[in-house]
């Protein structure tokens, strides 16, 4: 019990699951402490669009304490959760504590290189903030480079990118890169010849998109290689330098010679879901996610609930719930529900995940999308991955900024969020050509 | 002579002076190459705007190259100057030269300690993208760290901030932050009340905003007082260290205990002021300005121009052309139009600044302005102020953006771009309160 003697609830990680369950227990008798290591809530669908200086940082960022200004039942407090005391109930933070009656943990994931950590630093992958001021500033900063060059040979290392991994994200990467290169820096430079620029996205399956029906995914493919995008698939990534990215093929091994390398390839849960495991005796996955009961809580422990991308819950055909958005919110409004459930001394039936669909866009009117058994491309997907993204930013007050910088570089193919800044990041110095 | 045959012209710095010069020139006979450390113009002005959250950094930013995109006599290089060996007439570049037939020099000025560069630790200044990215995440976070701590009092340190300088910036900075702590946050926070917030704004002078009459600047302090902002004048800094400002007031020293000291107290000029004033013999001020000639040469190099805030032109009265944007403009233009004239062998007279006015903004619907002998305070200074900054950035794509920012700014007090990022200053670990 707090000190007005309400139920206690601490949710770790103010993304899109821990968003859900703090708005959907807004008329909920009991006291919220949100942690976050961040002061922000963070769109993470449109990353890409700062890693590729078309919207602000600002644009997809919100404040955690502006989003609950006028919700009373919260505390938002920006800490790092380092630990947890289960039998005390107590969640340990860098500085201090907090006590909980329940406790729900949805702190996402971060960018995984399977074990090769030290791959980040000639590959930068696309989770937060500074990733993408990160990449929007290494992109940038090789055409800068690359025009200071006499001969387009001289130039080929620093004009070749290779995205690793063809998910969603990949593909929005790759296609983003291509309509740069093609439309949006035609006429900034006059030495080099932006098509000079190579995009190759790597795959390690025989396909891209392998989470989307066959057809959609080649049909992507094809508007990918119409774009400049060369897609290279059953190409496996064996490390990563300062050179490029060293790879297996089919045929052999090859080294594809390239200034930047952008990591779309996996990801790993945040490392809370092993200390959560190690409290719990929960398994974890390959991705380190916890294995969670039907209720989303952990075994032994009925007001411990983890959710989202860091929980892995096993549907009745024994695939995982996929690590998207909409899984998170729903999994956030479910765990609100319980919550709410338990002081009425009602029973709620198992977590449910219904799929809502999938989406992934390639470029200027180009996308794909598949809801149920039906499937769309073209103009009409991206018109629906345009609205849905629109809609689902309601809760942001820059949603009417988003789209009028939206409507504006699709008018002129600019993109005005071309800054060059430094970041946090160690730099690595461009190795000679 | 350039390839193409024509005269050279090398333009250093893409700020007010340089781009002003750069347009100038763009139906002349010549072959510009416009270098800059940064791939961006930044409209400084309204820099303050995001040091406190109002707009993102793209929202005063536009890159060099869209800029020039279609002035085709442009080239755009992204580098930094090291030196100059002016008989040979080039310019030496971190990575290579440039041959000029003419240079213009417009490096502009950067943050002056009087000589305690180690003071930017703890007092940072407020001159560029980095700066004001930094200066919003330590204001934030302080209020963040404060609403961990139980009492007023282990608060106060935390909620203290002193400005240095009661000139435009300071100003303009101390009235933004006096918002925020009274309206932006004031729903955002459980524990602490943003009224705690202490800003005091300290100038040497014995009174602010000393380049205006004396009853603009007493109504402009007024002001700041009604808002909550303490103004100390005669106040002299002596240190700055993580426990705040030393000082020496009229009957004595003191501490002013403070986690966060913001520098807008002095400037100083650009260091390629120093190479040049070696390599000409032209003397230096006290802020590392050059003296340049009638024409806004040096002297014996007809061909090299300063301009801009690292340059000293001494009015018929004595006084300096003060360091400000349309000074900036105006000897860009004039620089042009001598470049233009020489090849038509007709003399221009030398440069007289035409003086348009000044203003500062305090807060909402607060300013001062002064045109020739007319002065204005209040909402009207406040929209004058408002339309002329506006009207400046219309070479912006961006300003229907910033516009609109605005306007969602004011009818809400919101401040959308409140993010806490990563940034490459050395971070100083808040001391114990």
């Amino acid at each position: 019990m707090s000190l007005s003697g309400k139920h206690r609830v601490v949710i770790v990680g103010g993304g899109f699951g821990g968003l859900s369950a703090t708005k959907s227990l807004r008329k909920a008798p009991v006291d919220i402490t949100l942690v976050d290591r961040r002061n922000f809530h963070l769109f993470q669908p449109l990353l890409y669009q700062v890693a590729t200086g078309g919207l602000s940082p600002g644009n997809i960022a919100a404040p955690l304490r502006s989003i609950f200004a006028r919700q009373r039942n919260v505390h938002v407090q920006m800490d790092d959760v380092v630990g947890f005391d289960l039998p005390h109930r107590k969640v340990l933070l860098k500085e201090g504590e907090l006590t909980f009656d329940t406790l729900l943990v949805a702190a996402g994931a971060r960018t995984g290189y399977f074990g090769n950590d030290h791959w980040a630093r000639n590959a930068p992958g696309l989770k937060s903030i500074e990733d993408a001021i990160e990449i929007r500033g290494r992109v940038l900063t090789a055409f800068e480079e690359a025009d200071k060059l006499p001969t387009p040979h001289a130039r080929e290392h620093l004009l070749t990118f290779v995205i690793v991994g063809g998910g969603p994200t990949g593909v929005e990467l790759a296609g983003t890169l291509a309509e740069i290169a093609r439309h949006t820096l035609r006429h900034d430079f006059r030495i080099i010849n932006p098509a000079e620029t190579r995009i190759i996205l790597i795959d390690a399956a025989p396909r891209i998109l392998m989470a989307y029906a066959e057809d959609l995914a080649l049909s992507a493919q094809t508007k990918l290689v119409e774009m400049g995008v060369e897609v290279r698939t059953n190409v496996k990534i064996h490390s990563v330098d300062a050179e490029g990215a060293h790879v297996a093929t089919p045929t052999g091994t090859e080294v594809i010679r390239a200034a930047n390398v952008l990591w779309a390839a996996g990801v790993s849960a945040s490392p809370l879901a092993k200390l959560l495991s190690e409290a719990t005796g929960a398994p974890l996955d390959r991705q380190g996610r916890i294995e969670v009961q039907s209720d989303l809580t952990l075994p032994g422990h009925p007001h411990v609930f983890v959710i989202g991308d860091m929980a892995h819950f096993k549907q009745p055909g024994g695939q995982p719930v996929p690590g998207v958005a909409p899984a998170a919110m729903q999994q956030g409004k479910y765990v609100a529900k319980v919550i709410q459930s338990r002081f009425q001394n009602v029973t709620v039936p198992g977590f449910q995940y219904k799929d809502l669909g999938s989406m992934a866009t390639i470029g200027r009117k180009a996308a794909i999308a598949q809801v149920g058994n039906w499937k769309f491309t073209g103009l009409i997907a991206w018109l629906m991955w345009l609205f849905i993204h629109l809609i689902q930013i309601v809760s942001f007050e820059s949603r009417l900024l988003v789209l009028i910088q939206w409507a504006w570089n699709y008018l002129t193919f600019s993109r005005s969020a071309r800054l060059i800044t430094q970041s946090g990041y160690i730099h690595t110095p461009p190795p000679a050509p």
